[in-house]
């Protein structure tokens, strides 16, 4: 039941630590409260570790990534670790450039992470090492579509394998996957893609879903992100209504964030499990 | 007269240095400019010195705070102490981790505040050296309530005479006193904890005013908390009527301190002198 | 034609790399997506270069520049050079403080700008070594006026043939110019100064607007700089009849953006060309 996922949300009222990116931050913030969780941005190697310990969860996001927060990553997702927190990775960028794409590896290669959430370019860069990545939004030549999504769900279950991380690949039809089952989501609307921070306020939402339901990282997912689609829908509707565009469209989707019941969820929800 | 002191903040229209996170700075940025202040924002050793010396007064916050600004808070601190600017200290987490909680004593030690403004939690960490701090929220069982809010005033009371500065415990009820009187403030509503910034838009706001008035800090601080609670109440009138979440009331805030009129805060302000 | 400026960002969908201040960066990636273009924000040095050469035009602002921004802002300048990007340069604080005008000043020297957009104290800073900058908006003493009018467009003209730069001066009359020929602008409204980043977002656009018509510099800066004078417009006619203040001025402000035609803009511009 992904109601009783947001329910645990709100009953648990997971704190998040996040390193994250100065753009979307304050939004991952916002979003992360509306959703039922609580937020606390902290990003120096000497406060990174103390302050992860005191959370439930770890949120990891390359966005503008420099070299004072990379070490922080690092020891706060190993600390994160030791304590059995989830973690969550936003590979911003990975392909873009070698510094986010070599950071996304050695924090694979260093943390292990509960949730990889990312467009369809940036995970292929990360399983495959190639991709078509331009810029932070994905390459058209990777989209996914009706003719291509069983060869994407295999990537998908295959790259979980590999890293035991479920396999978030969001777009206009979203992946949800571990190795065996597979979460195939349409909820959602383009302008989600007409704002910044759309992927970055997802995966610090999945953090707390997944921070208030480490039993079953999978479904947790599977829930942000129907629940971030369905907001967009609803966030939509207003915004289309009003004639308004997409700054009123980023405050209306965090809004429905707030507003959304666990009904609404299991109502809305548009997934197909593979 | 509560009044004056919005008056005053309208016609000096106050310059505030603002050395702070990156998580809420655009809102207290827009804050500062809606109160009738004007912000800039400097956190670089080298530049931070002399952008201090052309404003009116300091807001040092220490959320986010890293290796590069610590050394800017301190040395602008000192500046604006030489210059006889008002300085104001948000110790956001103080108790939530050691950098954090030493940063802040430091910042005590070295820099002469004229207003220390933080929660319940952090100002006990800073008073008293413990609390029940988690995460950047105060614990509940630090709350002020009914039957222990003699002992807070007390507490406040005395936090000032060792500081010189005057102390603003916000929450549920709002303590803003010097060493000898208390303003007790029942301004606000409870979805003001339901964003981001809350806190950091109210230290950012209450350094105009005190830059604005700094012949009545005490009053001045009293005004911009009562000016922010009752924005809270209007903004939550217009979020209830239209069924809007967290993000619009933050916008409704800002908006509304913008509107407020010298008139409405002394008709609306809600405290009691003790 | 203006509109045509207009068409071609929407058109070509520029990605632009912008390493700016942290105050409004989430403003200047909305107003990016909003006007057609598409943001990417990369501030380290080990970054900075390769996400510029993926990038159609650079936008270096200097608000909030600390000692690890700089040498990016210095080496990305120089590369999108030698690729032929457009750069666009906002000299937020020139003259507030040496740090910034003397970066502003080595800019000038190694990076060759295709705009630089101030208002008039911090051009007059960069362009005269002397002004009457306070904080980081412009003096009332440097004020355009019916009076000074001729002698500014005289010297935004001379700064253009020293720079090789268009020059945009903005405020409440606009003056955009090349060493020959300049556009004066009228549209806006006062409420623009009422927001923090009004400047920031108008570079911004203006970045993707000249990323999209580099055969066509001056009348793409100005087709930026009326569309965002227009939006304003527009926006405070929403605001002013629905009682609300400058937080939802900012976001109206970047949804009329996202909702601006092209014919809108070319009945909508007013300006005369001297």
């Amino acid at each position: 039941m992904l109601s009783q996922m947001l329910k645990n949300v709100r009953e648990r009222h997971p704190l998040i630590h996040n390193i994250t990116n100065y753009v979307t931050v304050n939004d991952c913030a916002n979003i992360l409260i509306a959703c039922g969780g609580s937020p606390i941005m902290s990003d120096d190697p000497q406060d990174a570790v103390e302050i992860t310990s005191i959370c439930g969860g770890l949120n990891i996001n390359i966005g503008t990534l420099n070299a004072r927060t990379i070490p922080s990553m690092l020891s706060a997702g190993k600390r994160a670790n030791e304590l059995s927190h989830p973690v969550i990775l936003d590979p911003v960028g990975a392909g873009a450039s070698a510094l986010r794409t070599e950071t996304a590896n050695r924090l694979l290669d260093e943390v292990k992470f509960s949730v990889i959430r990312g467009n369809i370019s940036e995970i292929k860069t990360l399983a495959l090492g190639i991709s078509n990545t331009q810029g932070v939004d994905a390459s058209s030549l990777d989209a996914v579509t009706a003719d291509n999504i069983e060869s994407v769900i295999a990537f998908a279950k295959e790259f979980s394998e590999k890293t035991g991380a479920v396999i978030a690949i969001t777009g206009a039809t979203d992946i949800v996957s571990d190795q065996n089952n597979t979460y195939v989501i349409t909820n959602g609307v383009p302008m989600m893609a007409d704002i910044t921070g759309s992927g970055c306020m997802l995966t610090a939402m999945t953090a707390a879903y997944i921070t208030a339901n480490p039993e079953n990282i999978l479904m947790a997912t599977a829930a942000s992100v129907c629940a971030m689609g369905l907001c967009g829908e609803k966030a939509f509707e207003i915004v289309a209504k009003n004639g308004e565009g997409n700054s009123s469209f980023r405050n209306r989707l965090i809004d429905c964030v707030y507003n959304l019941t666990a009904d609404e969820l299991e109502k809305g929800a548009k997934y197909e499990l593979r």
